[in-house]
């Protein structure tokens, strides 16, 4: 992405109104009125483009296209592999998925096309080639949007032979599955590759290696036929940068390996702003902001966001005014290039008729929504400097995906409720309370060059991440590591003779149990004797707490109550030229706060925001080298006054006045940042 | 129904004790200690008529029914379609029905049959007609019951083909069919016919055209076996009237549309008395009374209730003293003519053996439930004269199967309940506070007539219901619509251009935007500046908030909170000679008193009762043109005191005191009941 | 078990480790420590000793067993049927079962074999006489452990046959089957046995007669299974004792007729220590260790316990300090010959590898578990001189399976939960509060020789057993019936004429109603104008309020509310040369406790312990006859201090003072005893 400008605009579905002319006139009006940019087309256009097998219809999608490119409207065009036509799922049945009780999906719904199908892959080539033959040099194609929102499984027979066929490459013998996944217990050890099944609760599902393979193989797989779109695309001439959108919390792709196949990462982010306290919320979606990011580290897209309320979640609560700007500000504030909604809009029957869109059945341009859709282009208009600008972070939280699966499939310590993310994101919080950019990586990211990582529960290592871990603190790193951490290997097989493994030394310590404690009970988090400055007397903690054996650690906070008691919780350690400090339960979010504020202070890790950010304001930045972009937004309910430094204010109010739900962004050349 | 008596009795299944004829004896004994008149016989007897295929067995039921006629007992004969049995399911394994899963049923319970079934249509043609060659000139036969609670669905391939010629005498083409349901969505898009499938959660699911025209289907098939079975009856001479028993709250039947084909509507009742306020109880239950009576608008019958606790509700809690003649008598004062029980005797074994029924295990007449049930039947036995009175209402409100379905399918406004039910029941239950009788009727019923008519929640307009109302309005009718009405059409597709559609001008106003609240959220109804006199300052509203735009409407109150507090929503509109109210968010249950307390004032809507009606006491009237019957029931736990009409007292106390559940019935002149 | 010592061990897999023979090593030396001397091997190690069809590999077994042996060490020898290799599964699918909806399970988990399956019981056959023939004379193997945990059921078609020949045994004629059921109830009359299927969600559940005598067959058919293989061991030689491991609340087998058919009752226990209150849990575990007694009235074993937390409980809870030994110890003080774990190491992967065990994967012995297994294992060897003693007890509590199931079935009076489990419990907790040692028994046992015996809740009476109870009284009994007693047969049907059946006039009264309470209502049980000493004015009850008519019977106490206050609610009766009590209602655990103690006080019935007993001690004893062996353990959070009979403490303070968690045995002579 080059273009200086934000791309603006949505998902567009001109092929449920071909019949409607007029619609389709009033639309592109709109479209100009709200300085809308960009739409996403062809996402379920299938049964429209090729009605019948072979039998191809693009005549009204170039003539889209052109009335869109003719307004100076761009185009990322989609893949229409996310839903397929009717007559394809009749002629060709095994397209349609096997859910994990074998049995077979009928026709309907969108995403339940077998992942594994040579023909549905055949045919998904075939219309992926058309499309690009007939679009792919069109000036106003600017992107490629594989699919729609990859997820889900299948059981089906394919599936279960490539899932074999997977193993077998990666294990070679079935002796070292059987190893691996310690098959000897419950007498479960398999004779050949041919015996494996898919995890199924008519099945198995007590063998973790297995479930953890089949959660790879089921990634690996998604990613490798959206490769194959990729690759169908490219070979058919369309060179320019492809995407999928992500989703939110979607736990059954390995986004980081699937961010290596695509030019941009993007997302669907449909927050339930008004729901708590809207603080909350902003920072929760900080976090997956910051995920998206991560993945690439370099700008990313926010594909869809709803103008209005969306239909699908329990209530569909209206956007209050200023949401709608605010929303799609944070989006640029944490790194993206463009924000975007879902719909343009609102389908005139079926299940989403309902969802919040630019344009509704009414189609008057006196709507709520549509101006509010109208004063957020102005405010991504101003903004277009900032397109393409990196957001650069001193600190990193580690989110992976694999320690994610393996808790998820865990058998203790605690099976109502691990919490990894919440713990995660209590890190992330914390940090970016800060008002610091933070990156979110997973354990294969490169550890290096970052000022402090944490780590939280991260209770998978993968062969080579404590020697990573190891060298960034020999090397003056500050590693913050939780409970449950370096306890299984990537089979979810434990480590022997201690752990965290091969870090024993690196954190002074050996983790000797952990206890599980139900919902309503806690413990605390208390000061020793020799007080440790800058924090409370005393925290709460709740369902885990692990008992460690120091060796060379020294002991910072001990636990305030049961049979341990007076026992070490919080540990230093000195090694190499850096420091590991290991948090032995789940805290409260303010042992965090305190915790990184005091590891910051002492390590000199400055944010953009000298002066102390009042509760409820997020700020990021991003930069050209030359100039930094601050975002400040209020997300609080109540207006705050911030001491803006010198600079150029882009957006809001120039004495640094903030209502709730309002922003300003400011433009410091770096030398008059240093002067604030 | 000519006979001037009120029918009393109950199911009888003498199949159960054929093997203990001292039983049986007891039982006639027993009935005419109870002053019983009507029992029904035959529901679950199949097995025994016909315990091989063609082997029929009549000769012990005409034993029983010529012994009950002796004794002075009517019978209402069953067909038993309702459970057939297991050789013809051996025998014909498509009889069973497959559920939506597409998963077959074995033999068991005992709806379970296809409807569609031509097999099943043939037994039960064969096993009607030879009961009717038997029975259906016995003088003690005088009403069929056609099978029993009709309810379920099948997905067999028999019901899908069924559901596609259906479809395709709607729809004519398959391109009709692709319009009205939108199935571009998501590439849906039918290539014929035969593609359909009933909805399933394997399949089709966010089809909402599919699934309302499936919900149509299930209750146009079912309706057409029963009037096969009708049919069959007739044409073998049975000439007495029909009926089916229907059920509270039932939802797979557009009972609007079944009841134009029986002869008498009946209905099972088991309230949950003595589980909250009995007011409520009472108020729900005369709801359901009037939804039965309205449906032809003539008398009706109560069919089933439980002389004792049921045993298949959560907590068989005992009728306290006093119920079950409440019960009994609430069905004759709002319409019924006749109560009656299930079961006359208590099983021995299976399912129902502890189910209340007049005769226990025990078998002595020393019982409490037997005491009650011979104290309900003298009651009964007094209010002979009121047998095929009707009840005349001036206000009528509407509940509509089909905006049912449509509300039940919807993905938005709110998910975690739209509470369409209850939206209606509050209006119902404000105008029977006033003492007025309630016809409640469906979009298809005629309009013209009532002095007021409520629409809660009117989602779905069939094509000539905005007309109807228009009309109705226009004539000087008073119309209260409420919020998220006249959205989509009868295929749930969104208008067009504004709504409610086709009344904007009728209500003077468009609605905007519609805002769902949590179930822990309120909002508030609130007075302007220039009141409105008979309400109160602030009334609390929930789960759903409308903003209008009003046009010529006149605002009466207005939101108190939120950033819409101060807009409009309650709206009063002058149409022609009538008035159109517009009612925007879901108020409780006070803003309804009050509000059709002051529009029935304001119109001179007089109820049967002039004076003040104290709290949690029901009053209603049936007529013969020349006397009122009225029906005075006190639900509330304490004692209160009436001033009587003069007129004679059928029932209960001459001064006009009710203890808690008791009863009084005046018949009054027509010219006394104006001196009152 | 003859030999005067305590065994102490666990489950222990050493084929998880054969490929890392130090692992094995270490093993033993730290048995050895903990003063471990029995260990149970061979539970899952079918695909081990069998890899291939007919290819057996016992040396590494042999070597296990052999070095166990020279170091001192016994073994619990299991047939490995609890979970079959991977290869039996796939040539022979008929061994894999299928559940209630038809679905064939795929190979996984463990116990998913049928019982029925002739292939699967040839099969075990084989195996058990290799595994005997090797084995079967070793002098290291002591006991027979008859596969794992025998549970679930299967609804193939060779079940389905097993279950139609076992109906046809039973019944002879489908008429009698017919009348049992009461299938005329909705037209469900069998007209041959051959149309039987067993209960299903897809079928039949209505017909309670069916549900009872298919749990019956599940039961039976297991026990059958069972059975084969010990016929298996003795036909090959095997002569050791032989035992099955049971399980707390499991209602599928009825363990009175499985231990009929082993020599020796062990179970397997994971109370929820510190979750609630300790002193609720140790009841209730006692409870369970009194009805594993109970089933065969001598010594059982604690076959399984975890020495740390579980890792399949909701919360993983850290076993506190003192915890292991106190559990351990508690199944000694109520007649266990040992007290073993479930497991001796963590494996390395799958299920249960973060369940407790002796040794975990951190493999030191500075471990506090390892620490309080071998202090464990120093107290159980101090207490070798109980091994072997019985357990007297003076009362009796009824729990019955068939009551059980059939109140499972049961449709009415309480739906949401008829408690029966807990209301045994009320009644045994009260008695143990006394000191007194109680039988847990069945219907079928032999009453005669009780004080007293307790039946609550006894719904379904044989058909021996109300003449059973009359004898028992009649001879000078104390009998204590609750509420829903002697309703209905052992087919579920219900008594006609009158309940309690056969008993009305024994208890001199007759049951008329009962009345289900929701779960926020309550009643009392009040005094009359009468005082019963030794009872308080008022206790609260709930659920369930029987009310009766009393013949004979002196009212005691009455109900406090509702339209029966002032009913009786419970009476006494004298019959013979005893007392019959009836309880109408759901009371509180105070009623119980203050009933029983008047009881016993009144009838001269006398504990072990004749002091006050303080909240929270539990008090047991064994005996050879000459000396009783006193346990007291105190799960109370405080202090408490006792004072000692004369003898000789084998385990604790000698002052007689115990802390939370900590046990007194005492040997009191029988002379010394009495002067106590």
């Amino acid at each position: 992405m080059d273009n200086k400008y934000l791309m603006y605009g949505g998902d567009y579905n001109p092929e449920q109104w071909l019949h409607m002319p007029q619609i389709l006139e009033t639309d592109i009006k709109r479209f100009k009125e709200a300085k809308i940019n960009t739409v996403t087309i062809g996402i379920f256009s299938w049964s429209v483009l090729e009605p019948r097998e072979g039998e191809y219809h693009f005549e009204w999608m170039e003539e889209i296209i052109n009335k869109l490119y003719q307004n100076g409207i761009s185009v990322i065009l989609a893949t229409p592999s996310g839903a397929r036509p009717h007559w394809l799922a009749d002629k060709y049945p095994e397209v349609l998925r096997v859910n994990e009780l074998r049995q077979k999906y009928l026709f309907g719904i969108r995403h339940n096309h077998c992942m594994t199908s040579p023909i549905y892959r055949k045919k998904v080539r075939q219309i992926d080639t058309e499309l690009v033959k007939r679009f792919g040099n069109h000036p106003a194609v600017k992107m490629w949007h594989i699919s729609n929102e990859f997820s889900g499984e299948c059981h089906c027979e394919l599936c279960q032979d490539a899932f074999r066929m997977w193993l077998k490459k990666k294990y070679q013998t079935i002796g070292a599955l059987n190893d691996s996944w310690c098959t000897t217990f419950w007498s479960h050890t398999y004779d050949s590759f041919e015996q494996v099944e898919s995890p199924s609760p008519l099945g198995e599902s007590c063998i973790m290696g297995l479930t953890l393979d089949w959660k790879r193989f089921v990634s690996w797989q998604t990613i490798d036929f959206m490769e194959e779109e990729i690759r169908t695309i490219r070979e058919t001439g369309g060179m320019q940068p492809t995407t999928t959108n992500l989703m939110y919390h979607y736990g059954g792709i390995d986004y980081y390996r699937l961010a290596e196949k695509i030019d941009v990462a993007s997302w669907d982010n449909y927050p339930a702003w008004h729901k708590g306290n809207e603080i909350e919320t902003a920072l929760d979606t900080a976090f997956w902001h910051d995920v998206i990011r991560g993945l690439k580290r370099k700008p990313f897209l926010l594909m869809e966001s709803s103008p209005g309320a969306t239909n699908w979640q329990p209530i569909s609560k209206l956007k209050k005014p200023g949401m709608v700007a605010a929303a799609s500000l944070q989006s640029i504030a944490h790194g993206a290039d463009g924000a975007m909604y879902f719909q343009m809009r609102k389908s005139r029957g079926a299940e989403e008729k309902f969802h919040g869109a630019v344009l509704d059945h009414y189609d008057g341009n006196d709507t709520r929504t549509f101006r509010d859709v109208c004063e957020t282009g102005k405010i991504l208009e101003k903004l277009g400097e900032t397109a393409g600008l990196y957001t650069t972070a001193k600190v990193a939280v580690i989110y992976d995906w694999e320690n994610r699966w393996a808790l998820e499939g865990s058998r203790g310590p605690r099976n109502e409720g691990l919490h990894y993310e919440e713990s995660v994101e209590k890190s992330y919080r914390a940090l970016r309370r800060l008002g610091l950019n933070v990156d979110v990586i997973d354990q294969k990211c490169f550890l290096q060059g970052y000022q402090m990582i944490a780590a939280p529960m991260q209770y998978l290592f993968h062969e080579n991440f404590p020697g990573e871990i190891r060298r960034y603190i020999e090397n003056g790193g500050i590693f913050v590591m939780t409970y449950w951490s370096g306890v299984v290997d990537e089979n979810d097989r434990c480590f022997l003779g201690g752990t965290p493994y091969e870090l024993m030394d690196v954190f002074g310590l050996r983790s000797e149990e952990i206890d599980g404690l139900y919902d309503w009970e806690e413990n605390s988090i208390c000061q020793t004797e020799e007080k440790m400055a800058g924090m409370k007397e005393e925290y709460v903690c709740k369902y885990l707490c692990q008992l460690v054996k120091p060796t060379t650690a020294r002991t910072l906070m001990v636990y305030g109550k049961d049979f341990y008691a007076g026992s070490p919780v919080l540990l230093e350690n000195n090694y190499g030229r850096g420091k590991a400090y290991y948090v032995g339960a789940d805290a409260e979010q303010w042992f965090y706060n305190d915790f990184y504020r005091k590891l910051s202070k002492e390590a000199g890790i400055e944010g953009i925001w000298h002066d102390e950010i009042p509760e409820g304001v997020e700020i990021t930045s991003r930069s050209d080298g030359k100039a930094d972009y601050i975002f400040l937004q209020n997300f609080s309910p109540v207006p705050v006054q911030l001491c803006l430094p010198q600079g150029t204010v882009l957006i809001g109010n120039k004495e640094g006045k903030m209502g709730s739900l309002e922003s300003i962004v400011i433009k410091v050349e770096k030398g008059g940042k240093e002067a604030m």
